[in-house]
């Protein structure tokens, strides 16, 4: 297992600033600036056999699972996605199984009308499947979302239901949250959003860490799958839901009917970027999280 | 091995074609058009331990080779390097070792002033790595360069040398031909244009292929590299120089003193994709190249 956290902790040292990323790495997606002032969102996330998915998992299934995980992406900052280019290394999988990887990928890429304009086939040493597929999105026209933007006196809320995600089959067949990503950016009712990638309570810390807040959560209030039991569920990863804070109480009243469930599940309040229970105590007997 | 050819082969009708891509994958990169119209570029590599490198390599010199790779393939379109971003997945490596990779890239990504945007980092079940990069840069003002643009009359230029690229290690420290790239682009004296990454004869098909021409070469007159030898030095593939037609015969007069040395080594003739020898023979007895 490699020690994601203290490599990426160490990137800003070895990559340089430029004027021209206006989003640096740190949120879902970086945003870069084009020469005409557009603004576009870039993500890239990888699939690895028997890290990721299994040999049970049908191809095209991977494939799919692939596109979207991107597309959470794109949605956690409010944004349109756009292209996306896929490279994939592999050994011992025959033609077919590659094709209908393909296919998964360019099922999801039709729903949601991105094409694939480019990526790369490899061969891997040893018996494996290592895809990756990056995404370029367009920012909100009001502004990307980013995970920094909370201020006390926010509401905390979440998308859908959390939970068990993996034993469950649903890490393979989630619905990116681009619709309601895009609402709110476009309606300025988000303030710092992510999506739920390695567990509620660990991106819940990232979201206070980079707004330099604390957040209260009523844990009781947190919509949970009808398989999933705290309080793994907060920990298990790979809901892909929305988290995020918005200055409206209500926003429940907004929200449209399409749109998967709202639960308002708790508080911004002044902090360092603590998760706290209502009555104040820090939230630390629980597991933080999974990096996958 | 993947039959990396019969797989791209099958993509064109598994992925949906989309107005907003106005290069479509098969060349180096991708076009594609901004809301504003702009139009830039995109194309991911990958870089496979074993495969593309050895244990033998520095982490921070197979590091550079992943970006320049890129670069090389941006170059061969005419267009100017803008964005990147990397993935890593690995096991069996210390993070220092990552560390030192990512050090490569970012000295390659400062040498050419490319912003490292995002990325990832994964775990890979057996030893090894698979780092990838996607690179998005800008479509030359005049045009990007397609393989598909050689006109018979026109003549057949390659920069740099060629052979025994892997074998002496100049696989790992070429100079991306960036600046001569996009010197072609802005004055028009391209017509067609790849990078020879997969050997000088099956690149040059491939040109031929996308133009529909035959390229009528003299084999004598391209340039090897001193440690190199016919016919191997024609099929070794990695060269990463540009092959390129263009109408004019006396390019050598605009060239500037600071390119890569250019030699012209044929003419563009009518045909369907073959390669011929000055007297109208075919040329197939060598191997024509190696796709990695």
């Amino acid at each position: 297992m490699i020690d994601e956290l203290k490599l990426l902790e160490s990137l800003p040292g070895i990559f340089s600033p430029d004027a021209s990323v206006t989003i640096p790495p740190g949120d879902d997606c970086a945003e870069f600036v084009t020469s005409s002032t557009e603004r576009y969102l870039a993500a890239a996330d990888q699939l690895v056999e028997q890290i990721h998915f299994d040999e049970k998992t049908s191809p095209e299934v991977a494939g799919a699972k692939l596109l979207n995980r991107n597309l959470s992406d794109i949605a956690a900052m409010g944004g349109t996605p756009c292209w996306a280019l896929l490279t994939i290394a592999a050994n011992g999988k025959t033609t077919d199984y590659l094709l209908e990887f393909f296919r998964g990928v360019a099922r999801a890429a039709k729903k949601w009308q991105i094409p694939v304009i480019g990526g790369d086939c490899a061969s891997l040493p040893e018996k494996g499947l290592v895809a990756t597929l990056t995404i370029i999105g367009k920012s909100p026209a009001a502004g990307a979302i980013k995970r920094s933007g909370a201020s006390a006196g926010e509401y905390l809320y979440v998308s859908g239901k959390i939970g068990n995600s993996y034993k469950s089959g649903r890490h393979l067949t989630f619905t990116p949250r681009i619709a309601e990503g895009a609402f709110l950016a476009e309606n300025r009712l988000a303030t710092a959003m992510l999506d739920v990638s390695d567990g509620l309570l660990l991106d819940a810390q990232r979201l206070a860490s980079a707004s330099q807040v604390d957040l209260k959560i009523e844990i009781e209030r947190i919509p949970l799958n009808d398989d999933a039991v705290l309080p793994q569920a907060l920990s298990d990863g790979e809901d892909y839901e929305l988290l995020f804070t918005s200055p409206c109480r209500d926003l429940e009243k907004f929200w449209k009917k399409e749109f998967a469930p709202l639960t308002r599940i708790g508080r911004v309040v002044p902090g360092n970027g603590k998760l706290v229970s209502p009555n104040g105590d820090a939230i630390k007997d629980v597991k933080l999280g999974y990096v996958h």
